[in-house]
């Protein structure tokens, strides 16, 4: 099958497309290289060093033959998009191509317009350009848990059948996220819904749990494969961020009480839940949602995890919470339709998280401990500021 | 009450801002005059000739000797946004600066993303100011209650209480809305319902049905004090249009079978909900829904009344619905919050359909009877063109 990943330079985006790449797909990558300006603008990199994406393909083709066409395009760029989808005729359109982080979004006014901005009127060009350009495209669409906040009503597959006053009715299932980021990808699915609904358009909207590890078999093959490994409090996801944290000797930072429950995912059935959603795509005029998770844990769960599977002693540090969210809180979620596909779960396990320490311990003097330490707060966003980087000077649409 | 109306050159907002000013308040308005150059873009004008804005505010103080402050701004523009919110330091802010047009919104894919684009990115930047400015300013915002869509099950206000698998909550009401500016106004509730749960905010929000009418007891006083009469298939409302199309001896356009049912409301009453909404404001932290509508009517038993009440013989052309939407659907509507807090609606009559027969006779000589015709389908939207008007080029976000 004929696959573009956008956002295929990413954390998930590259791992993705060699997972589809070895699955023989056919496969071309799109990207605007944003996840790398933020590390500009923010002062940071991922702990792993990362090639760039030329490189990135070229080693590929070495060791499996396969190419991977890579395109750089902005979605924001409408023109750009429709001809780089109308010369690779994709029958799917695999879509990491979003600004990806909560935190990032709150830092003050201009983010969160940033990420909005991007995300929200990025899917709507790539909308309009799948209904103009070929109506039978499949989206995939990365949506994430967080978009359903965390409801005192169990958490369904994205639809919810409600009855109210004796009627009936099959209802988008009603969300509370917790951030612009957040928000950002409820309007989208509000947009692909009606996209589908309007046009006859396909979707499989994938809300995505937590995601952890950093390696894939794909790309443990060479060096040059290797993906991002994001430890800072912007950018790194809270798994990531404690494996880091423990091999330096730093103490975990738990946000509150850490009784907050997640999903999470690891980072190998990312991939698959993508191949799957992939070879098994929506009916025409289907929106369709799966809970992209394993398994449900607290945030101080993960800590204790960690502290087991660590061979020196680990402190956790309680922060004051930064975040404005339910401390203790319901969290009872279905996640059974990529199981009923096929996929097979890598559950939590302190095999897992042990394997992560030698990759850590390699790259431990790029740490820097100051991007460790929480400075985005929900209740004070900065104040307006200059835009600082190029990522923010990017943000136009025409 | 100092009360800033944004968008308050428009339709609705110029009346509401003589209402609010008549009751006592301290009136600033704010506009961009995009609705003045969706009319250069269109080729269409109001079918009753408006003034410009400084001459309306010079023609209000003559009258009554009060004073209107006024600002040129665009909400996109949030520096300048920022300021006049801080020299005008009003108490409330009436949110009608949207572009509030569905056919508008779907024409293309620039449209559409113009109208997310200025709506969602717009209200954002005002979120903003007033966390920062001043967090105790009362957002009294307008929505609409094609936000809902036609669902199986009774439309409550905003919110809908929940039972699942022998649980409850208190939901945002589940969405399903039909244009993409419709779904800018669901995102916009998103948008502010985060920033009330988040930073303590209060708002408003108003989820209006369809106006109908033209005169407002303050409009009336002095010709240079009339508000919009739209009558072409882009923003003309559909019982405006079909007076206009009356008077015309032009048949009476409904779309598909016309019996799909609507809220509406008389422009009367539109200003009387806003003068409610602000002088009973949230409390710091709600974000609170009315649905500021007074009846349910079908499309058909408008085009009845209109007939009815006219002197001539009327014909009805049965177009095909170039929108996508439900045609026969159940529709029960609560609207009683406005009414507690003192609405005493003027119900839809022959004599209010009479009274604006007169007023379109007057004009009747500036009708483009080629702009009553629907020429925007949602099945199909244009190909994308260039920008045409300094609409689109205006929009753009710093």
């Amino acid at each position: 099958m004929r696959v573009f990943v956008l956002g295929g330079d990413g954390y998930l985006g590259w791992p993705t497309a060699l997972h589809l790449s070895r699955a023989g797909h056919e496969i071309a990558v799109l990207d605007n290289f944003a996840r790398r300006r933020y590390d500009e603008e923010m002062g940071v990199e991922s702990l792993v060093p990362i090639e760039s994406l030329p490189t990135r393909v070229d080693a590929w083709r070495e060791h499996t033959g396969r190419d991977v066409q890579s395109f750089v395009v902005d979605l924001a760029d409408a023109e750009a998009l429709y001809e780089v989808i109308r010369e690779f005729a994709p029958e799917a359109i695999v879509h990491f191509a979003e600004q990806r982080s909560a935190p990032y979004s709150m830092i003050d006014r201009q983010h969160a317009v940033y990420t909005q901005h991007n995300n929200v009127l990025g899917t709507l060009n790539l909308l309009f350009a799948i209904q103009e350009i070929d109506p039978s495209i499949h989206l995939v669409k990365l949506g994430t848990m967080g978009e359903y906040g965390t409801p005192n009503i169990d958490i369904e597959e994205g639809w919810l059948d409600v009855t109210h006053k004796g009627r009936t009715d099959r209802v988008l299932y009603p969300k509370r996220p917790g951030s612009y980021y957040h928000l950002s990808k409820v309007h989208d699915s509000h947009n692909i819904e009606f996209a589908c609904r309007t046009w006859g358009l396909r979707a499989t909207d994938l809300n995505q749990g937590i995601v952890y590890g950093q390696q894939t078999p794909e790309t443990a093959i060479d060096e040059r494969l290797a993906t991002r490994f994001d430890y800072d409090a912007i950018f790194g996801t809270v798994l990531n961020r404690f494996v880091i944290q423990a091999v330096l000797g730093e103490p975990l930072t738990v946000y509150g009480s850490g009784s907050q429950t997640r999903g999470i995912i690891d980072i190998r059935d990312t991939t698959e839940c993508l191949r799957l959603s992939v070879e098994h795509p929506a009916e025409p005029g289907e929106f369709r949602v799966f809970n992209q998770m394993t398994e449900s844990v607290t945030i101080a769960e993960l800590a204790q995890v960690v502290r087991h599977a660590s061979p020196s002693v680990v402190d956790i540090d309680w922060l004051e919470n930064p975040r404005i969210e339910a401390d203790a809180h319901h969290y009872q979620v279905t996640h059974r339709r990529l199981v009923e596909m096929g996929l097979d779960p890598h559950h939590l396990s302190e095999t897992l998280i042990s394997s992560m320490f030698p990759i850590v311990r390699r790259y431990q003097e790029r740490v820097d401990r100051a991007a460790l330490r929480p400075h985005v707060n929900w209740r004070r966003p900065a104040n307006p500021v200059r835009a600082t980087g190029s990522a923010l000077a990017a943000a136009k649409i025409e």
